[in-house]
């Protein structure tokens, strides 16, 4: 059991992370740090953290590890800024869904004013902030760790805990996770973002209805395009290389269906979509 | 109650009809037709039919409602072959996605040789086939009707069928359907058919586990992608006008949001996602 933990911005993911923790009895003591008061105060109220605190500073020593799970454009700045506190047998984490978003002069302190385990745990839903936290959002979903250096021990320690609230846990390179998370995540969210627009500019007079009239597939979309926009700004800048090679490569396929349509080749549509059915039983079996 | 009903295609919406029919005492016999044996006798020991045919003949005469059930490119073949052995009290209705598929040269027969009620109960899943069916696949969900000409009588009899399997009914213009449907309903099917094979095509190491890294966006469009190839070459083609437009414009605005990515242009990104959120949130309001 350790006996202190800090989670800076206990939001959807900090917050749950907090309740998973005692749930599990991982931990003793849980610091939250918030420059949201009100956030703070849901997460401490929701007992996923025993003391608040606004701000950084050397009381973070007491801490054997600190999760950072913040919006991904804040993750880099705070690390700097702990490491005026911290020391190297001390553990960083964080739960960002990108995970090439560390400066160089930051990993150069990796090992010797930190011990840095970069983490992405795929979970989540539409909703955030400590209000919508729930101590089972980590249950039988994958976490990917992306480790850099050689701190294997740490890796071990993050890995566990992980393991312990629930998830699967995988290890991968950082551009890989960043390449698979811009197909799996986050351009899908970008056109989920896009198309709830384009259906609302459109000339419809019942469009209060069109909501009515969606089966599947557009209520789906605006579910995804409700998510937090401040967090996937965040993530469709940080992830801008990989996001914007997909998002070319699918224009591509796009814009190849767009004229088998135009010149009716049925046969052709119909082949691309078997295919599409088919990939998706490949994708399927190989899970087990 | 009606004394015989002709489901043609009994599928996965045209059996589950069948059991509906007969869980609310709405018919007495229902008569199945299609010409793959296989679906039709699942559809018989399912129960959702009680008599099966291969064809269409004199024998239709006995039926005061036929729902046509099968992909979209067949409807008005079918309503053409029904006219010559059905009379103009008889009643014909289909559960296409898309309505604008009949000819001048059919229309011209209605309240002539039949009475044609063309409605879409708004309804499936992933999954087709009779062995599919479900008798409660309707409820809580919304059925359109595009009526045509001036048969008040028939369509109040489809009307009320439709409410009495559970389906909330609306009724509305042709071109308006389809034009709502290919927002809400045809593109969010063509991405996700597409977004599917841009991911199996990039260069990714451990491709059979991108599904379980997907959490949420691509885990629903592989769901939604994986829906029958027949019926949805069917669907894009018939509402190849609609849906050419409608990409048009989604194309658009994923090009001005992919220039924004490109500029870093931070607030204005931001801004696009949030008004996504307020749309989402003024729909579902309205929903009420």
């Amino acid at each position: 059991m350790h006996k202190e933990i800090t989670i800076i911005g206990p939001g959807l993911i900090g917050a749950s992370l907090g309740l998973a923790l005692k749930r599990k009895k991982i931990c003793e003591k849980i610091i939250g740090i918030d420059k949201s008061k009100k956030n703070l105060r849901n997460a401490y109220l929701l007992k996923a953290i025993d003391e608040r605190r606004a701000t950084i500073d050397k009381r973070i020593k007491e801490s054997s590890i600190i999760f950072i799970c913040t919006p991904v454009s804040l993750i880099d700045n705070i690390v700097k800024k702990l490491s005026d506190y911290t020391e190297k047998n001390q553990i960083i984490s964080d739960v960002g869904s990108v995970k090439n978003i560390f400066e160089k002069k930051t990993l150069k302190l990796n090992d010797k004013k930190f011990s840095l385990v970069p983490g992405h745990p795929i979970a989540g839903t539409e909703h955030s902030g400590a209000k919508n936290a729930f101590n089972s959002l980590f249950e039988d979903k994958w976490c990917i760790l992306t480790p850099i250096g050689s701190n294997k021990k740490s890796v071990r320690i993050i890995s566990q805990i992980w393991k312990r609230v629930g998830m699967k846990v995988a290890t991968m390179k950082i551009n890989e996770h960043d390449k698979i998370m811009s197909i799996t995540s986050h351009l899908p969210h970008l056109i989920a973002f896009t198309i709830v627009g384009t259906a609302f500019n459109l000339n419809i007079k019942k469009k209060k209805e069109l909501i009515n009239f969606a089966a599947g597939g557009f209520k789906d979309f605006t579910r995804i395009g409700s998510s937090d926009p401040k967090m996937w700004t965040d993530i469709f800048l940080k992830n801008k290389g990989f996001l914007k090679d997909t998002l070319s490569l699918f224009l591509k396929d796009i814009e190849k269906i767009k004229k088998l349509l135009e010149d009716e080749e049925y046969s052709q549509i119909f082949r691309l979509l078997k295919r599409t059915k088919q990939i998706r039983n490949i994708i399927i079996k190989k899970r087990i």
